[in-house]
């Protein structure tokens, strides 16, 4: 039974992170992908929807040169034949602030080949925006 | 082939939003459902954590009271044998304010023998927020 390619993307996603090596994770994006962590670009260039792998290369190096990734946790997890679908929950460090934050991701991912050809990722946003901020937004009561 | 409990919980949980009729969703619902959609809970106190059929039935009535669906389009789906993983995006409007509002979320299903036993909801809050404000929150550029 041949590996599933989400795990050699997770592998290479977070040797890029951590290690900064992007090697494997060039190796495995697909010329062509489609990528979007929807999220407020305002406050990060990173955010957003990008297109191609030097685009992706660049987002993933801007991630890492902001912050350390602890550790991951796999809430949820469905793999297919070209694709995955996961809830993880990230905890990591701003290197500026040192503030140590938790977040929640879902990604959805299509595979090709063994290469990422489409991510998508949904993150609770607001709660990242005010751990970053490191202080409350103060909303009104709607319901 | 059996049809897949997704479309079932699907079709329940828009009948009990935009017709307020929630006896086909409370037939679907387990007993101990574990329930989560990650949001402010300052904003809007049916997001959250919630346990249990009768806590699930007052989130979505709750969410009834307050908008109305028009349209949701599945960007991506997976499906398992008792699982589900899915992106939507929804058009809806807030009854009170009447502006449209259109959200990504990103939901995590599990059931079992046809019973929906967990979900799991991740949305673009900050989006949601301001969007819900009808203003744009100030943020620091950090990267």
């Amino acid at each position: 039974m041949t590996e599933h390619s989400l795990w050699r993307f997770s592998r290479a996603f977070y040797r890029a992170l951590n290690e900064r090596q992007t090697d494997q994770l060039e190796s495995i994006l697909d010329d062509n992908i489609d990528w979007a962590i929807y999220g407020p670009i305002d406050m990060f260039a990173f955010l957003g929807a990008k297109h191609g792998k030097r685009a992706v290369i660049d987002v993933v190096r801007e991630i890492s040169s902001i912050v350390q990734l602890h550790r991951f946790d796999r809430e949820s997890l469905m793999l297919g034949e070209e694709s995955a679908a996961s809830l993880m929950r990230y905890s990591l460090t701003p290197l500026k602030s040192g503030n140590p934050i938790s977040m929640r991701i879902a990604l959805f991912a299509q595979f090709r080949a063994g290469k990422l050809t489409s991510l998508r990722a949904v993150v609770d946003t607001f709660d990242l925006v005010e751990q970053v901020l490191g202080r409350q937004i103060h909303l009104p009561q709607i319901a």
